[in-house]
């Protein structure tokens, strides 16, 4: 396998964001893919990584969901 | 302990199945599983392995549940 | 580091609940702190630990959330 | 989706639990479940989380199994 | 690294298996086992993923085991 | 939410397979997904779940890829 | 293996505590462990599940620790 | 549940950050928040993920913490 | 925390045996044990890290239980 | 411990970036470290954290490796 | 379930070994494993457990493969 | 790719060992690596895989970490 150069290849990179929202972890994932997708390029999978939610006085105030994209790389 | 048969007990076997929905994870599950009991026999649980989204210009197009089941295995 | 005493810091417990609800996850997840909430102080946080459905005769009967909260400990 | 009351819904709280047995992990286990028993209502499904033993003298004197439970929860 | 036909290599799926037993979990593992090979070839380990009881009235009624085994796939 | 039907949303199903080569783990991973085409549709994204090597008189006699794929679902 | 009676055997419960301090995780896990030890028996082990920080303006202003003890259980 | 705009809920990015201190971990972390926090906002928790050590000369010369955490993201 | 010689503190090291059995986990895992135990000072527990099967013609002919342990190390 | 300022200690960045190959995984990760390599300073390690393969009809048309990095934080 | 002499059944033990090649994983894997047989006996399996890359100057310098791997134990 | 030699490279063994300390992780975490540095060659990471402490009469009486190393194999 010669060591060529392998800068033709499509490169991504994977970022975290946390949506949130007060009614739906629908609504908190889309959230965070929406602010994403402001400056990334080529979004195509976001992936859940952790759903929780805030709480105050007993109660549940937002939904929260923590999603992992890649998007497309420019150096 | 004897090596006695053990063909009397039931077996159970696990199929994953992916789920999509535009609008929700709950109808995304929901389909996994009516779509896996129209030839399944005794599902009772069905646990969420995964959870992403499908994206397209920027947008959610879908809703994704994977969903772990176990079904009646007839031989 | 001398052994000093440490009981001036504030100690939190775990408690895992599993919430239900023939509707929703976030239902499901609500009606679990809610619940805690009755007699517990100080809930901040409720992480899911695991979504699953309850299956009869091939159609989900109830979204079911594991959440994980802490909550102020009183000796 | 309106904020409505989820109190309806039942609520499971999850306990862990570790039995002990000088003969088998089965043995341990069942220690366990019906330790629980005695105190908690509507038992169903008890997981294994962890096996170990303990040894005394290059002996296993004790096989041991912690297990997860669910059990109906009263405010 | 040319091309080049992989079809002589031989390939394997992947199955998951519940097998029950009111005695113990050798007994419902082996249940499993036994009834996968009645239909599957080449079956040569299987790993258990997961250990669970099913309670009723506080009793122990059945030790289960989840099993993952291979087997030679036939296209 | 209403109980809509949920049939229109496509269904996938997950599968895992072990391909095997004498040369390497990319050979092996790709005699499983051809293995897999053969029958399955709309395959897109195959995941390596576990990378191992066949042992024989202290040699590599073959590297085994285990891949997960999803595809289309037919009732 | 007889159903014998298996209540001789000694029974544990696991118990999840979170400690804090504003100097050191070891101080934060024996306030843990301490505060733990005030109402529940035979605390032999601690293990470590979590280790974060609370931070305000800027600065860590807590070290936590989320530690998991075994306490001997009484019916 | 409409597709309405979702822009007006708060969204959070994840960053990992690795400390490194020849004292201790609580030293280590405490860097990777202060550096990070000379550039983010409304950073509120950091989740240890990692603890390692560098070793020179079979001596401990650097303990190193990674941290994760969320700061608030801006468009 | 000045950089004191560590040398009076116990050290221990871990090793990771499998047993196998004809007959159960409970006697491949003591036959791992008591064969670590021939050579290795002050065991004290062994944690399960993997139960699987051996199978020839469609029947398990032993049961392996992957056990680790620590042991007291000499320099 | 003393507060004292942590400044002088050295602050890694983790980044995670997915690199492609029509060819190999060691292609593809190349593809990644000398992308990243190009704005990062002081990359010295990077972990394999997801290899998979995108397909095209029945095809492997490429293989992918998601590789996390740590490189040196300016302020 | 008598507590008859276990010391028929074969006993092995686990190793981890890391190889390292300047072209591939595989050759990393292999040089693994060839250095392991040199001492040990019956292998049979070696399955990854990590795969790395070494990184100088922007460059991959070496592929490194870490293996498991079970040998016969000889007390 | 030929069947070449792979002697050349260097192979490293995993070890972990447990260090343990009145005081702290860090004497503990050292502990461990001081004395495997004694016998192993060219130590240059210590991961850390597991915290916990050594209670008794309701008092942390050691702080226990358990490292993994490599180290360079001489056959």
């Amino acid at each position: 396998m010669p060591r060529r150069s392998a800068s033709a290849n499509p490169v991504y990179k994977i970022v975290e964001v946390v949506g949130s929202s007060p009614t739906s972890w629908e609504d908190a994932a889309r959230s965070a893919v929406e602010a994403a997708a402001k400056t990334l390029r080529d979004l195509s999978v976001a992936e859940v990584t952790r759903l929780d939610m805030k709480i105050e006085d007993g109660k549940v105030v937002a939904y929260r969901a923590r999603v992992s994209m890649s998007f497309r790389h420019e150096d």
